[in-house]
């Protein structure tokens, strides 16, 4: 399954950014709405909170036939059998999470440099996060990727890249031609009142219909 | 390897009460003075920063033969190869752990009732931690476990019982004949001065010597 992973709308989760909804009614419409990817982040629960949480993600996810990427904590995702795990650079080295997850496992990397992207694919990521594209709210010690760095990365390697940081109905027409592979939004999805409407305007606008 | 733990001198790390030295020297410290098990505690740490900590003093304990615990996080205990995992009752469940973790690895509860120091057991914990038994600066939204429970525990469970929260000098005393297996002391050692003294005193104060 990993290496036919359609990364085109990829939605992170942010508790935080919720108005209502539980994160499985979130997913549900995200997905209806057309999310290709579900990445469950949760920075402030407690692990038992997580664990019930991707416990009930995950029977979402598995009826649409979703992958399901947990952030950070590999246990959480050899816990609920995620189909993939992903780390930022302060998160545990890709090369020691492959380790413990195993090669049929989807690993995800967060760069905001050439170097890190390189270093990445060599430890042998299955994709990138590169960004933050813009400063955000969502992530604000996130260092800013200049368009020129995003295009660098594309070029040195070969792994499926999808940009984050900032990424809503605005910012996406920048990203039309950089041979990336998909979105990773947050808010412009997850803070939205109709999630399942702005995951599908967010989708056809990138896919140009 | 673990059904033949010593559990008597049991220290938890906490990077916020330590003085000076480093982890791994207090660790280094803690173990000369006699401590039997080390539990590697870091709550506030990114997950790369306690995956370097845990590396570093793995070399300490695996040097002694001292087994390692990492506290909640599976994937870190993995990620090092330590000895054992240890989870309260806001952490993955024991039965999960035991299923990502394996047969081999010591499994640790946190238990403040009768019922979750069964549970526990039935789950296939090895040992537990019963306490808070004393109100402590340390952890402070632990629930006082009485003499009482502790006694009405120690008849439950055949697993190693070690005592936590508020164990020191003055209050080890207490626990001389209730059937546990060892102390668990957070602060008595771990803010001393002179770690290594502090762990040998109360040894030998335990013991009786």
């Amino acid at each position: 399954m990993k290496n036919n992973i359609d990364y085109s709308l990829y939605l992170c989760t942010d508790q935080d950014l919720m108005s209502t909804a539980t994160v499985e009614e979130a997913v549900e419409q995200a997905i209806l709405g057309g999310c290709t990817v579900i990445q469950l982040r949760e920075k402030h629960s407690s692990s038992l909170s997580f664990y019930k949480t991707a416990c009930r993600v995950k029977l979402i996810t598995d009826r649409y036939h979703i992958p399901l990427i947990i952030n950070d904590r590999v246990d959480i995702a050899l816990a609920v059998d995620a189909d993939g795990i992903h780390v930022g650079q302060s998160d545990l080295p890709c090369s020691v999470v492959r380790k413990i997850i195993g090669e049929d496992k989807i690993i995800g990397v967060s760069a905001s440099t050439l170097a890190q992207a390189i270093q990445a694919e060599k430890d042998g990521a299955d994709y990138l996060g590169v960004g933050a594209m813009y400063s955000t709210s969502t992530k604000t010690d996130a260092k800013v990727v200049t368009m020129e760095e995003l295009k660098k990365i594309r070029k040195a390697v070969k792994i499926p890249i999808v940009v984050i940081g900032g990424i809503n109905q605005s910012t996406l027409v920048n990203f039309k031609d950089c041979g990336i592979n998909g979105l990773a939004v947050v808010s412009a999805i997850i803070s939205q009142k109709d999630i399942k409407r702005a995951a599908k305007k967010l989708l056809q606008q990138y896919k140009g219909e």
